[in-house]
């Protein structure tokens, strides 16, 4: 008796990430060797290796999903996973860049239970640390043989300018209106969400390709289904961010609503016509702290209105689009099972 | 009769710079109108063209030496200057990414008399707009047409790893003491500058000759001599960071010295075994604030202990390298005069 595909998809995973780490893991620390110590120490320390002092006291690492998600569209794309670890390796330097700057815009102090890396090293440091992994990515590529090297290039430039103009727009939300006509609208959030989460994912998946020299409209695919894989992880994080159990998350309960974070489920909450939509916007309009019972009133009233499911149906729009992304081109059938066998990692993060 | 030639070279050097500045000007404006808006307010500001209110109220711009020189050395290796105005933007953009990021580093609250963007404009937003100037950059050189825009990126990589290790070892040696066997030696200093500040005149001297498709030995030739222009220029800053006359320097005086600064000249008299540099490390070993009779005192140990003579040396050491890397290749000889001729520009600042 053979199992059911469910099963059958959710037993490879985790083996899949492993190669994949595998794969990348030395290149990374290769990479990460060639920056100033300080600098190294402090990459180190972000990508979980060490602890602050910079003895090894390995912190969560996470899963690789998205430097898994490169060397897999390589492979979908007809070529080794080899050929695209050097955009691995990139893509996770800009991570782990733009966790460090984020931080430090967002005033996050904690990140997996540990410090953030400003909270850590000091502001001055952190922003330091960031250009150089930002630096260092740029120059990983550029400095790759092989005839994609530029190709990658502009495709990693690109990205970095989303990731900027996404955080911009993020930023600038803050100081928006809850309602009226200055209120941000969901298609505007959709829009951030596609520059500063989509983008990264989509140069994941879309540098693989590049540096399996795949042509043009495959190229586009996976990048495309990248973007919305992007997406649907933002929407479920959105979802976790307010309705999360904090075991899991790390994070305190209904989190983003006590840091009065203006995401998905709120958004599309309030953009309906509905009863609750209105005592929502009245209880966020007010500029008052919100105590803990008026948190649970506006995670209720949310709800309520709809933006629960609103954002579920978004996480599902965006991976019905990644499927369809991907099935719109020529791929290796095995590597785009492997694809589709990590893509409940990216909607169920219990696991 | 004809003017004598170093009379014919200083009346020259502005017109040389205007000219270059024309040609740079638009494409530089093109390129920041590519940022989100915000960000592009951030970079006109910061740039001089605007009040921090987004209004054309310009400040002081600056000569524009490091876009001439992008300019003038691709003519000197034979091509037209406008094939390297994308170096030059890039470079131009770079600076302004270093200084934002550098002022929230350094603390620093003005530059030229005005706010620094940080201060007009919150830590957060300019740290951002630093990483967009970053993005850009990679961007408008990798995006360029021609054959030679993946070398140009592989440079531009390049020095800004070497810019960011430059920065983290100045932040450091603030940390290190002012005797003993751990204090920070001359040239230890000297090569945090060659990162610091050489590395970007280096990189606007040596795309030039890339973008103009020189050949290699021409190529480290023009970079060599740039990252000696940056050291020269450095030495000259530091001069003035301690001997400057505030009405030219917009500094007040003794400026390095009040904020303790470890620059040339002072760790060059420390490294004596003059007996004014025992007074001078003792007085800055106590640790305790300086007050204006100390910081007079410190200056004059400095200049006894033979380190404003020591400073004056090093930087025409690096001009005399500079000349000497230009004269190692062949150039085209107008292109080369126009360069000799913005040398005296580096060094003195009161013009």
């Amino acid at each position: 008796m053979t199992p059911p595909p469910a099963t059958q998809q959710q037993s490879a995973a985790p083996e899949v990430l492993a190669r994949c780490r595998d794969l990348v893991r030395p290149a990374l620390a290769q990479a990460v060797r060639r920056l100033h110590p300080w600098h190294a120490e402090m990459a180190a320390f972000s990508l979980g290796w060490s602890a602050a002092d910079g003895s090894p006291a390995p912190g969560s690492q996470g899963k690789g999903l998205r430097q898994a998600l490169t060397l897999l569209s390589a492979e979908a794309a007809g070529a080794p996973a080899e050929n695209a670890v050097v955009g691995a390796v990139a893509v996770e330097l800009i991570h782990v860049f733009s966790l460090l700057h984020d931080d430090i815009m967002d005033g996050d102090e904690t990140r997996r239970q540990r410090a953030t890396v400003w909270k850590a090293y000091g502001t001055g440091p952190a922003i330091l640390a960031g250009d150089a992994l930002f630096a260092l990515a740029v120059q990983t590529l550029a400095d790759s043989p092989g005839k994609y090297s530029a190709t990658a290039v502009r495709h990693l430039a690109a990205t970095l300018t989303d990731l900027v103009r996404g955080q911009a727009d993020d930023l600038l939300f803050e100081s928006r209106p809850w309602n009226g006509p200055q209120a941000v609208q969901p298609h505007e959030y959709r829009r951030m969400t596609e520059h500063k989460t989509g983008a990264l994912l989509g140069c994941a998946t879309g540098l693989g390709a590049v540096l399996a020299g795949a042509p043009a409209p495959t190229v586009d695919a996976l990048t495309q289904a990248g973007r919305h894989l992007g997406m649907a992880f933002q929407a479920v994080d959105d979802l976790l961010g307010i309705w999360g159990d904090p075991e899991i998350t790390g994070k305190p309960v209904h989190s983003d609503l006590r840091r009065l974070k203006k995401t998905y489920p709120v958004l599309s909450a309030l953009a309906t016509d509905q009863p609750a939509a209105q005592q929502l916007a009245t209880l966020l309009a007010t500029g008052n702290p919100l105590d803990a019972t008026d948190i649970q009133h506006a995670a209720e009233l949310i709800e309520e209105a709809g933006g629960r499911t609103a954002t579920l149906t978004e996480a599902h729009h965006h991976l019905d689009n990644a499927r369809h992304s991907l099935e719109s081109v020529p791929l290796t059938p095995a590597a785009l099972d492997e694809i589709l066998t990590l893509l409940p990692f990216l909607i169920d993060r219990t696991r």
